[in-house]
């Protein structure tokens, strides 16, 4: 397949490059801040850059009229309704973490949730000393599962760990853990090209890396 | 509530004199091998003794015509299917686990497998010095949920462990892993307490701590 | 070996008394809120009370003259000052903790923390729902080792959680740590069994569990 | 300063390009399959390579006389007795694993196994599933500080993990654990980094990992 990026090459970027050459698909545009580069028509556009580009992606798909796959962090409520309204057009995948382990950990959260009421819950989440916010992002997500009730969350920083979730249960007898390790960013470019895939087959709609793994329809 | 048990002297049987004590239940009749004790008629009667005290147990039931919950290990094949010709009188809950966290862990598995095919699968089941039987029943529990597939399985055995399991998935990228811990032997009384009134609420028919835990209809 | 027990019937002192007469050792003296039952003259005292009754175990070291293993936790700077000055005419092992890995596990941290200057440290201890403080007495000693340096400590409460603790350092590449579970209470009683063997072949003198395990003279 | 590197495009040689690199060290002088580059004369030469290029490193160990640091593994008892001959000259660092946090779990489990005796012990390593030997490398030098007892080590295949190794002790009341997990290979290299700052300070001689992280004068 013949493929765009927006944001080549930022950290991500290079590994969805490298991720979709060993697939054997082309890079036949790009687009970064040192400019743009293009070969020839893409069939779809991936996103890996910062909010500031969106807008030169959403003139990329008006123009080429393909599929949308985004990953970019850090969108507004309005670029996500800009994303939105996209999507009434051709198929857009937006997530902030196309781990397909992360989706069966949240997955999984939510069976065991069900039958554990009355458990304690800790997440705990552990990255490199470098990240500032706390907890993560998947933390988050982790804990709008358990929504009404606060759920005691820690975030370890240690040396240069890319990212353990782990959530538990605890009753009298037992404990039930759940946990997910990445081991590189180039779990989150398989994810980018699973979601590539998926939406090549979709009709215009608004999809997350949730559908992509539990391959809902809309 | 009245209840009978077989097998009480033993380990299992005194958790759930404890536990059933704790709840308010009164032991009105018992049996192990210092023999038997009547004070009234059972509204349900808990075997948690060898495969040599079936047959007791079988006389038992037919006496006094009440539901019966077995947590009886190393059945045979005609001893299930004794149990099964009694069910269609009775209800009988019969299992080798019945620990709630394990019930959600083989669950989960489920889930897991589904998504994950093409990752590696790993087993780790940590006991204490004294079991003698590797793997544990347990782990041959979650090898049969990849039926059809060998699953590499590693049995540990440390000091005084009550029980630890563990399956993992290995991906390029990431790692999930699904891992419980049994503190005490008291959990498998407190499932069987479960069962117990479970088993109260039902018909006739064969049910095990999975229809328990996850209340499906027969 | 013949034993005297202060609070003989709490937690940690059945578990002394079940520990000890396994080892053939004998009970000949006992005190607890019920009353005092005296068989014989004991060869030491063990107190696994309150402070409430250091008092009459005061007594006691004076009445019988012999060693003192002590269990009791919240001793005061002033319990203790008495304790110090009892230890001028006998032998007296004092600890909040008689779990022989933990001692290893501090002994442990301490060699770690000398080579890996520079690293993250993460303290995690997990116990069950019921402990109010945090973190616990054990955390706090892990702490200490690394004197003037504030250490990230977590406290989860899980279920019925007998006791965890995880030490880890975080380098660039690397992660390493140290970790200790206590799977029962019994341990404790072992670990003051230990001290007593130790105390009936000491002089007089202030030891704690730490002397017992590294076998310091003083 | 200025370095020489045989093996210079293999994983592990890139890896010590980049940390060299970063460190502002020069590289004047590299072979490998593809040639040999020669800018400069080496103050030092790092070996990355293969035992086949072991004759071609003591050629340039002869030619330059500088000190040489081997991370080359499969060394036979004839490439190691080649080695110490060339230490009589110049000062030799040779390891298998160039990992600090290694040499600590290496340390801290003499520690631990002189305290321990009578507990159980289990070694457990995971690899990525490209891994062919089993167990690993390191896990037989762990397996070595048990001299005379054989040690229960367990493998296992995930995904593509860089390597984690766990020694567990269980005892009966109690679980201690070292364990340590590689993020990435560039850990190694920074290992590297520290022998050549070691080796550049040394007399003749022939020296260990272990030598360079405890400072063990010869």
């Amino acid at each position: 397949m013949k493929y765009g990026l927006v944001g080549a090459s930022g950290r991500l970027g290079k590994e969805v490059t490298d991720v979709f050459s060993e697939a054997k698909h082309s890079l036949v545009y790009s687009v970064d801040i040192t400019g743009e580069k293009s070969k020839d028509k893409p069939e779809i556009i991936i996103d890996c850059s910062l909010p500031e580009a969106l807008l030169k992606t959403i003139d990329l798909i008006n123009k080429f009229d393909v599929p949308l796959v985004i990953a970019t962090t850090g969108l507004s409520e309005k670029d996500l309704s800009e994303l939105k309204k996209l999507s009434q057009k051709i198929p857009v995948v937006q997530s902030y973490n196309f781990s397909i382990g992360i989706q069966i950990l949240l997955q999984l959260t939510k069976v065991a949730k069900e039958k554990l009421s009355g458990w304690d819950v800790e997440i705990i989440e552990t990255h490199h000393r470098f990240k500032k916010d706390k907890p993560s992002g998947t933390a988050k997500m982790i804990q709008n599962i358990f929504s009404g009730k606060e759920i005691n969350t820690t975030s370890l920083r240690l040396g240069n760990v890319a990212g353990d979730h782990i959530v538990s249960f605890g009753g009298l007898g037992e404990v039930l853990s759940i946990s997910h390790r990445a081991l590189s960013r180039r779990t989150f470019a398989e994810g980018i090209l699973l979601s590539v895939e998926f939406a090549l087959k979709k009709k215009n709609g608004f999809y997350t890396f949730t559908d992509v793994v539990f391959e809902k329809e809309k």
